[in-house]
């Protein structure tokens, strides 16, 4: 089966916004096996976007819009979608009680009289109840063309998708689709591809098909059958083979992101983790804070952006500052075990480097970053290159993925 | 003028990532004053690309492509250009060389014989040379259509855009085109429009947009006229009466983010900068050094995430701790004391508070956030109601986003 997405609203053509509803919805699609061709936006004008349904009606079994289900005049969705597929609109009484109810608890307030259109809906369609906001969603099918109206805030449209748009496409695909997530750090997207070559470009049931993500990628292995334990049949050995081909840079299969495999595996070790950072100047412990109930694994850190930072907060000497630098093995080594001590935990990691744009004093070139770790029985250091020279945020952002590579390997005895 | 986006790769159909060289392109029409009316994204698919080329020529002055130039057997941008508008591709010997230069330098190694395809251009072009990547852009005018090309990666495509395409693009516009961007933090794209409905649906030429981004909003007016100083002329008196409208909310206009405007100020001042953070582990730091020379004015911190670091790396009494409890005025304000006093700096800023997703265990709800500001003569805090039940993630940035804007305001000496 083949999907169109079109997304409506001035906004995305004016560069206000991202589509990134395109994505969330091209994310789940894929993952249930739908093709995606076409993402198409248009503005708030009818005549444009009932071109697009037109031509999109013509290519595809599933079009979904994102957008224009707002209450004001230029959200004109469901009214063109109407129109170009000839359906009435009515009033759900039913609605419109449950907008008033929202308006009145949610927001304090009596519901503007706009807001009844969005208790307007196709005839005969089937109604997807919008919890996380006022503009509930719905589907109809002509002519063997299912047409999805989603809304188009970020937060609603998932959700929605997630629990109304997704469990309504299932039915409509046969059998189940399950699919499972490889998630790799530390091995580049095309390593992975060539590695993974025969498998991906051979494979039609299961499939394989790898995802690049901000410094590190992801392998998708998804298979299709008339049962749950029939595709789990086809993808554990696949999946199996896939991790044993990669090997130690697979960080988890159907896990989160890497900060949340080091603090599971902290957590299970009862372990817990402080951070000082330099050239990361905090994106570190802002990724381990990231997730709920940090408290537990990560106690905090310092930011020792300065060398007077550096010695009198962390206690770096400052003849290792004078003699090795601030960008150096030793410096990172008296960081992290300063950073231990002072923030009393059971482990530290360290990170300092030239996050550029310009190489350091000291000759160092933009991307040279030191991490040491430091536990109750030794101070493991490694230097890094990050970021090749795509700039300041992508030497950051490598570094503080090498850093938590660097307490994942070893907390699990792995070669650093 | 009209001006259609064509993006092309699979890895967006697949939602792998989203089509943010769409956003960038179009914001940068919008302030040329070229109209966008569709965007549309397709995979690595000739046929497919040659319809949405045959299409987008038959409805737009001007389609930009992005993505397809790379060197590998899926990339067909130029090709099927080439083919959908009857040009030939040719090879190009200087921009084989500085490939070759390229690889040797940037990437220590020999160029891949596939990558001869990048240094292929169509004949009669305009060549966009590209010092960020490997793939030059060009463009050509055919049938009074102008079609220009952009490497994919977001990186590039903004670069390339801004300083290959934009200069391009500017010289097919009548007279010029001055935009300024009234930059607002503390008052919501709905009430800035309100207040402003009056310019922003009558005005013609100048124009006034909103846009509405993470935590902030900002207003850009745009002028066309026939030259830079006619333009300024329509533009001054109306900048002047928007920030006089909106009030000390305005942070800046034609700056930067709201940490480069503290930057800025605190630089202006002499005046160093530390942070001490809880809820937000580091978001505030991470912000203030994603600029490059941060180190000038801003020191360093501590991330106190839980209780003892508090007590033991920043000082905070622990009779504060238990008395008033973690989020609370007086142990932002004794955070920000502390930190100013370890770190060395002028000022001191803090954030503790409740990032969610549940209320603490003091109850307090979500949201809940304390700033404090020390300086030599005084401590100020603040208590703040932070993202609206959105999340963790809102929670804060929006806290990290009140922080900087409390130094701004005790910078300028503001209301706070």
């Amino acid at each position: 089966m083949v999907a169109e997405l079109i997304a409506v609203g001035t906004e995305l053509l004016l560069g206000n916004v991202a589509n990134t509803d395109a994505q969330i919805i091209s994310q789940g699609l894929s993952a249930l096996g739908i093709t995606v061709l076409h993402h198409t936006v248009v503005g708030d004008n009818p005549q444009r976007l009932a071109e697009a349904l037109e031509t999109a009606r013509n290519r595809a079994d599933i079009i979904i819009t994102t957008g224009g289900l707002g209450p004001t005049y230029d959200d004109l969705t469901k009214q063109t979608i109407c129109k170009t597929f000839h359906r009435e609109l009515e009033l759900h009484e039913d609605i419109l009680e449950d907008l008033k109810t929202w308006f009145q608890t949610k927001m304090g307030k009596k519901m503007p009289e706009n807001n009844i259109q969005q208790a307007m809906l196709p005839v005969d369609c089937t109604i997807f109840d919008n919890p996380v906001g006022t503009a509930p969603g719905c589907a109809f099918v002509e002519d063997g063309v299912h047409v999805l109206m989603l809304p188009g805030p970020p937060f609603e449209c998932r959700y929605m998708f997630e629990h109304r748009a997704a469990p309504y496409l299932e039915k409509l695909t046969d059998g189940v689709i399950v699919s499972h997530e490889i998630k790799v750090f530390g091995m580049g997207e095309s390593a992975v591809e060539e590695a993974l070559h025969e498998p991906m470009t051979t494979l039609t049931n299961p499939t394989l098909a790898p995802y690049a993500k901000t410094n590190e990628c992801m392998v998708r292995a998804t298979a299709r059958a008339e049962s749950r334990e029939k595709a789990e049949e086809l993808l554990t050995p696949l999946v199996r083979e896939v991790c044993e081909t990669l090997g130690d840079v697979v960080y988890g299969v159907d896990v989160g992101s890497l900060e949340e495999v080091v603090s599971g595996l902290l957590a299970e070790r009862g372990l817990t983790l402080a951070a000082a950072e330099s050239c990361t100047g905090g994106l570190l412990s802002k990724r381990m804070t990231d997730l709920p109930g940090a408290s537990k694994v990560f106690r905090g850190g310092v930011v020792s952006y300065v060398n007077d930072v550096k010695a009198n907060v962390l206690g770096v000497p400052r003849e290792v500052l004078e003699q090795y630098g601030a960008v150096s093995g030793e410096t990172a080594r008296a960081m992290a075990e300063g950073c231990r001590r002072v923030c009393g935990s059971d482990l530290a990691v360290s990170l300092t480097g030239v996050a550029g744009p310009e190489r350091d004093d000291w000759g160092n070139e933009v991307g040279t970053v030191y991490a040491a770790l430091a536990g109750p029985e030794e101070t493991i250091c490694k230097k890094l290159t990050c970021g090749r020279g795509r700039g300041r945020d992508r030497v950051r952002t490598a570094a503080a993925s090498n850093a938590l590579d660097l307490i994942r390997r070893f907390l699990l005895k792995l070669p650093l």
